[in-house]
């Protein structure tokens, strides 16, 4: 089969892309209930996340799950319950067997008692591995926009 | 093959996978053009529908129908066009053969003559039944964001 | 396999929707990024764009392009980075072997140092084609919700 891939890389089968789709699911969920350990063991031992509005990416799950915990805490005084939607995933192959993946992601809060609003609008790169049988993210890289 | 599921329910396979995405892109196209009678029956003989914002939830097609046309009544009136977004759906296998789904749903509504706008953040959670090669909702339970 | 379909038309099969959402995503990609010619090549030679906001659709990849890229200067004026996310994509097989889908796009946008809103919320129904591999747009209709 082929479908669209991003520009320079092979396209990915049907059912990897499926996989991805629901991984990415799964994973959202973990963020935005804040199980911190869990959502950083999504990334691999040595997994990488940086954003552009940080200097320095966060590297390994410790860090990951670290930071995480510190937004929570924040978002909890706030009383905000924070969604992120990622969509529009385009997947590729890369010559090491992972895959690469381009995609939105937009943040939705509601504070306590209150209305929905669009929080944020960001694009994101991940570099996608299996193992054992399960989708972890090597490395992952977003961009606000506005910035 | 394997893809992240809820914690504690067996992966599905990839092609019910998609075609429960399918399935809620039909329903949502339902619901937003005011097709009570089709929506209804897209739910089992049987099916129940909650919200955390309704003291009781709707059991059988005839009283989700009645629901919804109150409900398209009152938009109507006010000149308002909503659309559902459900998406970031997680599914697994439950021991009966259903599938539960976890997904995010959003809705956005429209003025006539206005603009567009988010109107709500919900959470739900789904089991799927497959009769005769078609998907029904036998249960449905929605949570309201910020409640 | 069986999936829901719009009303009218037979399900499609599951790779092949799956290969869609991935064309999408490709596809947004594009617009968003402003890379009108590419855009514009994702239709057929003699693709047809129409919005019920224009009183013309655009006939042929030139006219499409163009158009395109008079809207991209205008955002790049005044600053504006715009998202468009496709979603709760049904898909049918038509007589002829093409796919007739019917989507939800939204439009998000984000000023330069500013925060993200929706910016416009819509339907579309499009005709896809199959040529040499590749998914193309035969024709796309798009609706402006509150019009």
């Amino acid at each position: 089969m082929t479908y669209p891939a991003p520009p320079d890389a092979p396209p990915i089968a049907a059912e990897d892309y499926a996989q991805i789709l629901a991984f990415y699911a799964a994973q959202v969920r973990l963020l935005d209930q804040g199980r911190a350990d869990e959502f950083a063991e999504q990334f691999t031992e040595d997994g990488v996340f940086g954003q552009n509005v940080k200097p320095e990416p966060k590297r390994g799950r410790q860090e990951i799950a670290d930071s995480m915990r510190r937004g929570m805490a924040v978002l909890a005084e706030r009383g905000l319950t924070r969604r992120h939607w990622f969509g529009m995933v385009s997947a590729g192959a890369l010559p090491d067997g992972a895959v690469r993946t381009e995609y939105y992601a937009m943040v939705y809060e509601t504070p306590r008692g209150g209305t929905a609003s669009v929080y944020l609008s960001t694009t994101a790169e991940d570099e996608l591995v299996q193992r054992d049988g399960r989708w972890l993210v090597r490395s992952r890289h977003v961009t606000h926009d506005g910035t």
